[in-house]
């Protein structure tokens, strides 16, 4: 449990200095879901101070980021580091770990080391984004590579996840071994062929590993989770079956989940149309590298559908969140210029929901229904059964069995919101590790380690930026309050032009309002707000010189009042004189 | 499926209308989840119409409500039908079959029928908002009562459900027996001991039933949802083991769940302490009628809580859905006065998620473990396990069951989203009910029921009235609008101050704006602006007698280019021009 008392503990214990210090500090991810970022920062004894970043994610904005594209990492702290800098490392290709690229890599300049097929995403992504990438992209072989950094040694492994080139790092430092899961799971029969390297991981654990930074995505799930041969099973059944179209909705990332739908297609003799952008994008970078075996025949232009029988086709595309403006939720409000729904399409939904996104993917299968379509999904059990979509991240006894492998002394649990990360450290501590040495940090806590040892030490500042339309952190507090305020109960502006000698009223108060109520059925209300507005300049002219600060401050004052009587809302209430 | 094409045949198809012809108009529930209620309009061949209501609830605002508490049902189409109607009947207490009445009840003053737990529970709301209930609240008795209305004659049968007194109605006209289920499932040992009257539906199947209009909201639930009292089996093992204070939080309607936790208190040797005014209400009403059985020492209050050790205490309180302002959501934050967390307490969320309110009780689940608690809920499976809430809607065996002892002749899933109903229709189907005989409506879409045969016929226009504050139906598309533009992107007022005469400009420009930059970091963007504006308004002028609604229009658009093009935002613009 993330428990106040355990904290003060684990910060009074006792490190061993002698071989240096690596400092381990998260920057994102720990207590969220998204925008993961992990710096490590190893001061030798000597003085020499590096640095190495594992993963640079967004997350999509919380509630309370009203207006807000993306959120990413404060790097503040790095980027006064600059100089140690020595190099980034990127864990797979996935926007909550990726996504922040665009805008940290102009702060903090540093060479990007990845496998094949993410480094291939990311120079596309920075490409895009018209990002210079001094410092380079470095394509790494998971198998063979070592990479030597100042003081860090860094190796990969491979492990499971819900897109090809997914690795673990293995961080050797003069105080020990430290790994770094990223997303992870253990599929025996993944869709890339390629199982986790189960050797490195025992051969870590016989080596000794100093401490564990671990998935906890998955720790709230009991047992395993399934094989992706198991989506392709059901693929198989529903495509078998189905007499019309069939469009799968996935996210554009999932390039395993393309590769079965692919190979579905191609067994069930139907051709396969990717739709969308994104989705295009990613295909192409796949099978450029070979991430995904696309025969000559086996895909059409989605302009040529129509050339083909409806039981001939499957259209694959983004959407299956909801996303207003995906691929899938365009054709659900018939705004798609290529694909027109009919009766008999079947749409699969091949993910799960993300928490916050229910209303939007509720609202677009109702859409789809009403079209005439029929909607499956994973977890709505209509009379089609089988597994629609698994997971990317292991279940309970994956994590007990990364444990089992590894053997690591301190545990630290990442990628999660709290109740994930407590659930995991619970988890550690059935699994035989003891309490004091499982560490549940929040992001900017630092965990120190030194030979055999580990504790707490304070915590850097660290924010978030918020991304909106070409501002990076210019949005903050107080206008994220006001769009709240005005979310709710709109904003009502009244407006004096006085005479600046003797303060009179040189017109009728205007008054502006908007999202409050409809000025047009509230003559009264207004006339009345107008009313109370006159009374409180005429009465401070009356005395006159007046401070218009305090007229302003009475106009809101009053104003406020007054319309939350009449309407028991709370309007932004914005006071203008203009003096003449 | 609600298919176009199958909608069109239902449209064509004959009624006998020898007998009379019975109009079922759903006002709300349908195509959502909240706001149920339905109208039965029964037309004499002499002339005379009669009408009776069921239900009259609200639901809770959908995402593009800003601002919005509640939404209930449009009834112009019952306003103007004032005289016709003979009275309304409420299946069960919750907020989604009742919460409309206050505001309902004023526009169409009719009679309400309820059995006792149910008519005090709506007799308590309509005295807090002050409603005059003229035409009174009649108590029914569920095993006896027949009711004769008009030409309706009305009898009820009893159903599970998660509070007790749940009813259904079967409404008797000369056209044949309709049945409305309410809310249901079937729970052979529920909580408050009476099973549903399975006599009664069997007979009701005997004696012919023209059509079932049937609860929606399990049918994607393969099978059949668990008894209650497999959450008081969970409850002991979790009371049993726990060793510090248990926190119980559900809705406050769930008067059989407080049974649950006062008979597990009982028998594991802990007080409850009730926590919160609406679940300290209803507790009063379910002790009073002998609904809720508490003996004298099983509950104390919530301000002795501390004069006991903290294994022999339960609290139960409001806020499994993480409602800002509920008991437990003050509790996680250490806003609470009676209760304040610590290391030891065990919170156990004793409700399923509503879609949408995913972001809320994770926010609080994470704020709870800040606090040291540990936190069980439904679903994610921690070392505890078991059954901690159970729904109060039937799975698809139940739906099955419903329709095999009643054997309607056409079927009308009600209370859901279209999936939902989709899922209800083609269950039917599959049971046997032919195509043609399952009717998925929409709000406000007209079914006819003639002797033996039935048709759609048109829609009548419902909307929705929103409630916001003191205003019913007030807050329309336009303040909608606006709210939502201000909530992403904020309002920027631009306010000139020109002599009427010769439109020159008597002061620079004012920019007010809020919720779009921080305007104190924005210097040289409001300079811009401001000179932007000037030029307009001196261009205007340039030429004499200005068109002021011209010139506003002019420096909405510049102004949007201009702001778009260095922001990538898009604020509300107000040009005001004042005239001196």
């Amino acid at each position: 449990m993330p428990d106040k008392k355990q904290k003060e503990k684990q910060t009074q214990q006792k490190i061993d200095t002698k071989a240096g210090t690596l400092r381990i500090i998260p920057l994102g991810g720990l207590g969220e879901i998204g925008k993961n970022m992990t710096a490590y920062e190893f001061r030798a004894p000597n003085g020499q101070t590096d640095i190495i970043i594992v993963d640079c994610g967004f997350k999509f904005p919380e509630d309370e980021h009203l207006g807000v594209d993306y959120v990413i990492p404060d790097v503040q702290y790095l980027e006064e580091k600059k100089d140690k800098i020595r190099g980034m490392f990127i864990t797979h290709a996935h926007e909550d770990h990726v996504g922040g690229l665009p805008y940290i890599i102009p702060k903090i300049p540093t060479p990007i080391f990845a496998p094949q097929l993410t480094a291939a995403m990311i120079e596309r992504k920075l490409v895009e984004f018209k990002i210079e990438i001094g410092a380079g992209i470095r394509v790494i072989n998971p198998d063979k590579d070592k990479i030597q950094l100042g003081s860090f040694n860094i190796e990969f492994f491979r492990i499971n996840h819900s897109i090809p080139d997914s690795v673990g790092l293995a961080i050797r430092t003069p105080v020990g071994l430290t790994l770094h899961t990223g997303d992870f799971k253990f599929d025996y029969t993944p869709e890339d062929k390629r199982p986790a390297d189960f050797a490195k991981l025992v051969n870590y654990g016989k080596e000794g590993v100093l401490a564990l930074l671990s998935d906890s995505t998955g720790a709230e799930e009991p047992g395993y989770t399934l094989s992706e041969q198991e989506v392709e099973h059901s693929f198989f059944n529903i495509f078998e079956d189905a007499q019309g179209r069939i469009i799968v909705a996935s996210f554009a990332s999932l390039i395993n989940r393309m590769q079965q739908v692919v190979n579905v297609a191609q067994r069930t003799g139907r051709k396969v149309a990717f739709v969308g952008r994104s989705m295009l994008n990613n295909v192409e970078i796949a099978v450029k590298y070979g991430y995904l075996k696309v025969p000559a025949d086996a895909v059409i232009n989605s302009n040529d559908l129509n050339k083909y029988p409806d039981n001939k086709v499957v259209i694959m595309c983004t959407g299956s969140q909801g996303e207003p403006n995906s691929a899938l939720s365009r054709i659900s409000r018939g705004e798609h210029k290529q694909v027109n729904l009919k009766r008999g399409d079947l749409v699969i939904l091949s993910s799960s929901i993300i928490p916050g996104n229910e209303r939007l993917i509720y609202g677009m299968i109702d859409d789809l229904y009403r079209e005439g379509a029929r909607v499956i999904r994973e977890g709505a059990r209509g009379p089609l059964q089988g597994s629609l979509h698994v997971s990317g991240h292991g279940g309970r006894e994956e994590l007990k069995l990364m444990m089992a492998l590894t053997q690591p002394k301190f545990l630290v649990p990442i990628h999660g919101e709290i109740h994930h990360l407590a659930a995991h450290g619970d988890l550690a501590h059935e699994a035989g590790i003891p309490e004091e040495n499982i560490f549940l940090l929040e992001n900017g806590q630092v965990l120190e380690l030194g030979l055999n040892s580990a504790r707490l030490n304070g915590k850097i500042p660290v924010g978030v930026l918020l991304v909106d339309g070409l501002g990076v952190g210019d949005v903050q507090t107080i206008v994220l309050r006001d769009r709240q305020v005005m979310s709710t109960d709109g904003i009502f502006v009244a407006i004096v032009t006085v005479d600046k000698k003797t303060g009179k009223l040189l017109s009728s108060p205007d008054i502006i309002s908007r999202g409050f109520i409809y000025m047009r059925e509230s003559e009264k209300l207004v006339q009345n707000a107008r009313m109370e507005i006159r009374k409180i300049v005429e009465k401070a002219a009356a005395k006159g010189a007046p401070d218009w600060n305090e007229v302003k401050n009475q106009m809101r004052d009053d104003l406020s009042k007054y319309l939350y009587k009449e309407t028991q809302r709370k309007p932004m209430v914005v006071p203008v004189t203009i003096e003449l």
